[in-house]
């Protein structure tokens, strides 16, 4: 679920004013950024019959980030690539998840993100409001190896769970493995070797009848 | 819920043969960490009605370390600390949670974790499960500065928590405010600031009536 902008979280239980006015702003962004764990995505879970949510993703991507760094193409400073990772998603807690095959929430999505973006990230102290704002666009714009690489993690973790769900979003109506395959292609930009394993995780799939065989649907 | 240790996920849709077969433990690796998803702890969201998973609560320890590391009173790394929450708890997808104030199931926990640990870990190439081993038993012992603050985060993130609910934890039975203060005083082994800050949210909670007053109950 997506919460209403005008309401931030901790309006309904102030933190006690004798904080320090930084920590208090601090403590009120974490507070909000519970929320995340509430924006669901289309995904199905592998050990659970639900729908995983923006949170859970985000720390499943975290902690490929250290594993998988081995296969990056350009050299990246993993630290930098988990912190991408964290914060990529947040903005959702005011814009939604938006689902990759829906092409048409696509048009409107950047003007929503953007001022979620600008809500969000103003919670914090001006200094740090500038740094996530900045971690959120370097990871939108994809202009570092760092970037290429979070963007990587962030399709190739669903498709593992699409996998391990037998289709899952795959099988999303219009669909076909080669729109899952030029949808996933980016993963190529960040590595060749993970790439190659994602396109035989969908070959695969096609052939077992999880995706659809055929042309682009659209 | 706890999974049962006999049972890989991945083995009820085992990854394609033709992946290399170190990519393919990877895999195996990430596709089984989902179970953290699954983990339930005692911290109710501030979001929403239900309790937090594993996935998140290591989430949003990620999303705090970047934010208040300039509170540790020794300098820390950002990157590594991350990588410690981000792991700090993927071995509770054999041990299960235990409960901070729960007393009686900490005498056999450090049996029960350190086996998980071997099996969970045992699924990475032998270079990979010595490394993620290593965060785990490093943020275990607190034996260095990014450990301690790690500590202090995980310590932290549920105060906030049961702060938005008005009590939550601290009303377990036989906790008194005096337990909480005992149970969180470890995030002044990482920062004097942050648990002044940690306090100050204690003692108003026992002023409301949300924790106990008096003395240690056991």
């Amino acid at each position: 679920m997506t919460h209403s902008e005008s309401e931030l979280l901790e309006d309904a239980n102030p933190l006690p004013a004798a904080l320090d006015p930084r920590l208090r702003a601090q403590f009120t962004f974490l507070i909000e950024a519970d929320k995340l764990k509430t924006v669901l995505r289309q995904s199905p879970l592998a050990a659970a019959d639900r729908r995983e949510n923006d949170a859970e993703h985000s720390w499943h991507l975290a902690l490929m980030v250290p594993l998988l760094a081995e296969y990056a193409d350009e050299p990246i400073d993993v630290g930098h690539t988990t912190k991408l990772v964290i914060v990529h998603d947040l903005i959702e807690i005011y814009a939604g998840d938006t689902p990759l095959y829906d092409t048409e929430a696509g048009t409107s999505q950047q003007e929503r993100e953007a001022a979620a973006a600008d809500r969000l990230f103003g919670l914090l102290p001006g200094d740090q409001a500038r740094e996530f704002r900045s971690l959120w666009d370097e990871f939108e714009a994809r202009s570092t190896p760092e970037a290429r690489f979070a963007k990587a993690m962030d399709r190739l973790q669903p498709l593992l769970l699409n996998w391990m769900a037998k289709g899952g979003t795959w099988r999303t109506p219009g669909v076909t493995a080669e729109t899952v395959r030029a949808r996933k292609a980016v993963i190529g930009d960040a590595s060749a070797a993970l790439w190659e394993a994602g396109k035989r995780l969908i070959d695969e799939g096609e052939r077992r009848g999880w995706a659809r065989s055929g042309g682009q649907a659209r």
